[in-house]
């Protein structure tokens, strides 16, 4: 017996969308719910993939082949040799039977003759729909079963017979186009040469004459392109059935689903449904429309949509009337309307989503062709996720789940302003998020330069390569011609946070001339343009940009993630404005306060460059005592604004000779003062800075003389830098403030470093300054907790912890975790020692590659690499509350805000993730979906 | 009951030294062997430990404190602290009892008496004795049992009061300053007084009078210093044990211990040998001596020693006379001898090692006082090893662990030429191992420019800093006055592999002045000195060196040695000529050569660079072809002087940039020839250079743009290098020959770059090879082997595998083991990357203060780390061999030659270890002896 491979829509399970596709499940869908839909079958995915199954070894080589993105000229040959395999295929036996089958119940039940016979005409659709939505990547034929015959019936029927040669010669256009893959321009060519012979602007304009002119000599392009037009419409199904099984390996489809990572496997494919034809063009009283169940753009709860009368879709595309929009609609029909609302209601509570409907009318009387879930701006889909759970449709958890990350990112980043209707000039890959506005420059160097005059600049190029990143560092944003979303430009773009668009083909770009053009537009050095890495848009001139926050819909979502939520949230933040900005978005403490950052100001910077080149203990301790002084107040207000919550402060970590101006232009200088002949004194002290500078210069500064192997060789400094925070934190004790300070030893890889550290600084420090503050003072047993006991019998503790960033702290978890209160993963430097990259080298020099070539999945630094960092990271959690179960375990690497980092480290069985302030509403997000997925795939 | 604290000789198992202690076995022993042996008895071991257990707490701590090798004056505090917690201590319940006891029990078996009574006397030596020898670290009393009355009875007995009252007065100094703790001085200086009033060069000069006012003032001396000397010989005792047992604990037996590994744990500590006194100066028919059954310093099989004729031991330590040699003592005293050899061969069979026995004559008859295991120069080790083996003493097993892998590269390090008579200057500590003669310079600017003078310099330093590392370079060795073996000259020095003599007090290092000083000698800079790193010495002048090489026994002992180990040894060689040294060495192929290391010539390095410096592919390639044609006779060479056995070629794995200027370098020429109007042409193209090193250059090179990186990237450059490999071995294989070349890939971190490399590179460079040699080839499924066949019908292998030396290739070892034939450790970068220590910088900044302050236990760039980076290497091996069974794993980093680290490799299950020439015959013998331990536990 053979597999069933039809179904009428009315006699399958809407569920099973794997096996009929999206638009095919749709229609079963509307069926089953009593709505209007034309009758029709649905010829599974399943015939399609038996349809490709002998070949499929074959074309899995050559589609992985296509998906490493080779250049043009091999992608052709690739194509090529699909086509090859693919040609000659025949429907998978049985397939045909039951189409006919099908076909007569269809017949049947209408009344109604496929082809025209005894007056009565059955036309079809035959459309392409898999289970994942790729609109208008495959194919479609309609009004299949016209011939010459059933033409005239089609022209009696509706008594129109200029309705019906138009149909007829679209139909031969498209059944040549698609089925018999005729180019279209041997098509159009003869039109628009009618067209001008009757001198007419609109195809209406053309008598009956010349729709049969075209008629005739389409056919006649037929026969010499492939062979006699087949007026049989059984050869015509047949036909388009394998056409339509074919479009799934059209190179736009394998495209469009490589660069949307949806899976080319032929056990993915398309269904194709056989759906009886419906006419919007058959009057004033009929025509066509989309309708969204609710407002896409923001989410309003109301239909949202437009109709075209005497019309059918393809005219809708063309654009030459001007639709009416719901509102009319509802005025003209309010009965339709009605029906309309009814149905979208209906369906957004099966679907649970807003809903994308398409529908005809036919002689006013309302049909149903499709729907799926709308695609929305990240406003709308806040906005309806979270008024769909209040108004019961879905529930919290649900909401949840339709909210990406992305989406919340979104909306927080800069984004052109809706208001504003502006037309972009171009449009090329969202390859960073943001949109921003600034001077055009077609050179990294003039981009420096232009930048030093405090201009804000927009680099554009062909494409970007290592040579050009000092222009990315002076740009605002940047725009390519050029290049995929791995492409240099846009990986670099991505590491520095910087709006992108690359490979916006339609701009040329004159690097030497220093312009671009668009069609006519020119846009010469120095004239503003404005990107938007959120949409991949190119617009003139400067249009003004919005960054939309916590919209009340989107606060109260994240109200709900916190209730399902595992994961802590947490905020890095270095200043006391960061932290009031963390606070506003929802951290719950801070989890990374770098203390280095504190020393941009230069004055600051002064005092630790003197700390950094003292050449004693004294000179050193007394230039530290400058130090505590000026630090010590930001870290009372921060710790004050985070009153009662935890604040992580990192001793510091980057090699200190960060911190001093780098040898070679230390030698500049020097040799600008000779050439000039300069003062012998000045030139004496540079020569010394030199000397001291070379003497801290590292080779491989990133794993050098840093972090706590600085407090090794001088205690003296984390003797200092601990007391600032201590003193900040006791004197906040004092007034009754409930300061949460824990202290973080960044680089750690051996317990003993710890220990030390411990023994010859902090403890020493924690005594003192106990005994100044005349508060008693404690150690708590095994948990590398001390206490302070205030006169009022309050108790204070101050944590000491370690940031997890060498590979050997990993390892060495349950050692180390016996002596500190808390880990915190630094996955930005655990990356960098796990793969041997540096990644000040590696983003710039070589992950562009490796990401084109598919060597890696993702950028590292971004994605946390689960297979090697995470394998680490599991092992540390686990070695690590086995050996102390009160272990507090977060993350305050940049993984911390990515949202498939977060759902690892969600299971790594973390409790938080700390990100920068930006970041902590999608951690929030991102943490709970992570939870409530665990909860689906548990029952 | 009380414990049994005392045995008599011949009651007690001389197997049980950790409760008898050496010495106290060794008696027991020759007791038991029927030797003669003087009576007497031991106190426990145990007695000493229950002697210090109330205090057991303090004394660690405090003994911890002191080993962490404070400055001098809190050394002394702490050596108070430990007399404190010491003094007043008394003998443990019972122990007294028990030793009057066995007191009584000499008596009897005497007949004599103990302090003199009935005409007799007993006089006993009370000695110390721990489990692990101390040589001359802790305490002796002599003539125990002397006294006012007893010294008559003495004199009565010999009939000689000369030697009475002698030994008397010796007794008295000895027992004042070892028992009662009083300066030795305040003796000596009435000795000399006393001796100056005889006008007495040496002792015998003096007459009675003058030994009997020296008793009298000796014993003024103590009742001034200590109370009223204790005449009763059982005061004089009990006094006696407690102060050996006390000595335990003094400051030079703590340093001993410390600086050999030896615990201080009171565990460990001395027992106590009461020993009835006999007399080697009772006249010409007596005297003292020492045996070894083997000469100690060849190795030949014959007594070796002296023998001091009416003498006592203390007489020899102070050399006054000559010793006669063992064959004199032959002549003399041929029964004696006869007497002697037998106990010497019986005690070398027991014990399976050559004694070093002490022994005195009393009025002709012999008595044995010691014996133990001789210490021994390496050549002597090795050759004693091997003959006793081929004796049938031990078995080849045993000798193989009788000889430390230390021994044999002590052999094949230079080392003073013992054939000439060199008298050194002062000793240090022998931080380095080698010896090596050279001109004194005292600043390292100066060594940097003698030795661009070509000249051979000694830098010496008080200590050294991070600042001088460049006199490091720039020297052949290094001397310091100050530091320990873990001080910064030491760490350094051991680094580089140069000859290091540090803390050698004795020498007063002028820095400023330019000049060292020892006692009277005066070395300027430019004068010669030798320093011998594998003894500390330091000598003047030129000392002819020598490096003994593989001499017969250790030829022997290695064959042995391969006999018995499981991991195989082979070299780490670049260059043809050290590839005849390993092989000659006993390399069974080669586990490393580095490509990059070929471009060391001038002419070579310039071709390097035009292919690092082309600016497009095709100048590459170009570039390329000329390297390969250099390079490719050097490959066949080595494959062919390796013939048959495996030769592992590394691509190069430094980042490119290093073979490049540095642009330091660059701007130093570009601003001197400014400076100097130089012509414009050259200014232009050095600036070019420039901007090209400056794009070429990395933040952290370590993880930069390198290794399998390059290949990615620049496919270009991996085809041509490994061409160059192939086409050497494909042109020996039409030869005739067997070569067996291995590909190895450096740096990988992802299975899909050695998928890449090999698709895009290594395999259409083997079809090319093989298609213009017209060879068949073909890919061995699953294994990384790829075969040319002959057309004779011989099949040839070329391996692909990789270096695993990126913690990720560690995590994902299953993954990689899939495309690759074999793993080769880098642990060199491994151990960089899981301490993120990059070692250039590391063991100059900080690793002397970890290793001082034992934050961690070894240099891990030495010693392999084994609870992080042998984790890592576990995890590996295991995923390695699970995912491919036939995959051959071995280890090219530097810990391939070091023996602790073998010993773990063994045990993880890698197959091979790979050295540098030099090191493999100590790594042939650490694999046995790794194997052969790995029995011996089994068992």
């Amino acid at each position: 017996m053979t597999k069933k491979y039809v179904y009428m829509f009315d006699e399958a399970d809407w569920r099973n969308k794997k096996l009929f596709g999206g638009k095919g499940s749709s229609l079963i869908l509307m069926s089953k719910l009593g709505l209007n839909v034309p009758p029709g079958f649905v010829i599974t995915t399943e015939a399609c993939r038996d349809f490709y199954l002998c070949r499929k070894k074959e074309i899995d080589s050559l589609v992985f082949e296509f998906e490493k993105n080779p250049p043009p000229e091999v992608r052709d040959e690739i194509m090529k040799r699909i086509w090859n395999a693919i040609d000659g295929l025949d429907l998978p036996e049985g397939l045909w039977e039951q189409i006919v089958e099908q076909m007569h119940r269809l017949e049947e039940r209408s009344g109604k003759k496929f082809g025209g016979e005894d007056g009565t005409l059955l036309l079809v659709s035959v459309r392409s729909g898999a289970a994942v939505s790729m609109p208008g990547m495959m194919d479609t034929v309609l009004n299949l079963g016209l011939n010459d015959e059933a033409v005239k019936t089609l022209a009696d029927l509706t008594g129109n017979e200029w309705f019906a040669y138009d149909a007829y010669r679209r139909f031969l256009q498209m059944f040549g186009k698609i089925v018999l893959e005729i180019k279209e321009e041997m098509f159009t060519e003869i039109w628009e040469e009618i067209k001008k012979r009757y001198n007419a602007k609109e195809d209406p304009e053309i008598p009956v004459e010349g729709l049969k002119e075209a008629v005739d000599r389409f056919k006649e392009v037929i026969s010499k392109e492939w062979g006699i037009f087949p007026q049989d419409p059984w050869e015509q199904l047949r036909l388009a059935v394998k056409a339509v099984f074919r479009s799934w390996m059209n190179p736009r489809a394998i495209f469009y689903r490589m660069m949307n990572k949806i899976s080319s496997d032929i056990a993915d494919c398309t269904a194709v449904n056989v759906v009886t034809m419906v006419f919007g063009n058959m009057g004033w009283d009929s025509g066509t429309g989309v309708v969204f169940s609710r407002n896409p753009a923001d989410g309003e709860n109301k239909l949202y949509g437009e109709f075209l009368p005497n019309a059918q879709g393809e005219d809708v595309v063309a654009g030459i009337r001007t639709p009416m929009s719901i509102d009319e609609f509802r005025k003209r029909f309010p009965e339709l309307y009605d029906e309309l609302y009814r149905a979208a209601k209906k369906l957004e509570e099966v679907n649970k989503d807003v809903q994308d409907i398409e529908f005809t009318v036919e002689n006013g009387k309302l049909y149903f062709l499709q729907t799926r879930n709308a695609k929305m701006t990240p406003l709308a889909r806040v906005k309806t996720a979270v008024d769909m759970a209040k108004e019961g449709i879905i529930s919290e958890k649900e909401a949840l789940l339709k909210v990406s990350p992305e989406h919340v990112l979104r909306l927080l980043y800069p984004r052109i302003d809706p208001k504003v209707k502006a037309e972009p000039i171009a449009e090329g890959l969202p390859a960073s998020p943001g949109a921003v506005s600034g001077k055009t420059v077609f050179h990294p160097d003039d981009a420096v330069e232009k930048a030093r005059g405090g201009e804000k600049i927009i680099l554009v190029r062909v494409e970007t390569k290592p040579d050009d990143v000092h222009g990315f560092y002076a740009s605002v944003g940047v725009l390519t011609s050029r290049g995929g979303m791995t492409s240099h430009a846009a990986v670099v773009a991505r590491a520095m946070g910087k709006p992108a668009v690359v490979g916006a083909e339609a701009v040329e770009v004159h690097e030497e001339e220093r312009y671009l053009k668009v069609r006519d537009v020119v846009v010469r050095e120095g004239d503003f343009i404005t990107i938007d890495g959120n949409t991949g848009k190119v617009y003139l001139g400067e249009v003004p940009t919005v960054t939309p926050g916590l919209i009340p819909e989107l606060k109260e979502l994240l109200n709900w993630a916190d209730k399902y939520r595992k994961l802590g949230v947490r905020a890095n933040a270095d200043l006391p404005e960061d932290t009031r900005k963390a606070l506003e978005f929802g951290a719950e403490g801070i989890g990374l306060l770098r203390i280095e950052r504190m020393f941009r100001k230069p004055e600051r910077l002064e005092v630790l460059r003197n700390v950094i080149l003292a050449e004693t203990r004294e000179e050193r301790i007394k230039r530290l005592e400058e130090l505590t002084e000026m630090i010590k107040p930001d870290f009372k207000e921060i710790l004050e604004i985070m009153d009662g919550k935890p604040v992580i402060i990192r001793l510091i970590d980057p090699p200190l000779h960060e911190f001093l101006p780098s040898s070679e232009e230390i030698l500049h200088q020097i040799f600008d003062l000779k050439m000039r002949n300069g003062p012998r004194e000045e030139i004496g002290k540079l020569e010394r800075l030199y000397g001291r500078v070379k003497v801290l210069q590292e080779a491989n500064p990133m794993m050098g003389h840093r972090g706590v192997r600085v407090g090794v060789t001088y205690p003296e400094i984390y003797y200092y830098l601990t007391k600032a925070m201590v003193e900040a934190a006791v004197e906040l004790m004092e007034e009754g403030r409930n300061p949460k300070l824990e202290i973080m030893i960044p680089q750690v890889s051996e317990v003993n470093e710890i220990i030390y550290v411990k023994e010859k600084a902090i403890l020493p420090m924690l005594k003192d300054v106990a005994r100044v503050h005349g508060i008693e003072f404690m150690e708590e047993d095994r948990t590398a907790a001390y206490i302070f006991k205030m006169k009022d019998g309050r108790e204070h503790k101050v944590l000491i912890g370690t940031m997890i960033e060498c590979v050997r702290a990993c390892l060495t978890a349950d050692e180390i975790a016996k002596e500190t209160a808390f880990f915190s993963f630094g996955t930005n430097d655990l990356t960098q020692a796990t793969f041997s990259f540096s990644r000040d080298d590696a983003e710039n020099k070589f992950i562009p590659i490796y990401l084109e070539e598919k060597i890696l999945p993702d950028n590292p630094f971004q994605t946390l690499d689960v297979e090697g960092v995470g394998k680490l990271i599991e092992m540390c959690v686990r070695a690590g509350r086995a050996a102390n179960p009160n272990i507090e375990i977060g993350i305050c690497g940049e993984h911390g805000g990515d949202p498939a980092s977060i759902e690892f480290l969600h299971k790594a069985g973390l409790d938080y993730v700390s990100a920068s302030p930006f970041r902590i509403p999608v951690a929030r997000l991102a943490a709970a979906r992570a939870a409530v997925k665990e909860k689906l795939t548990e029952v």
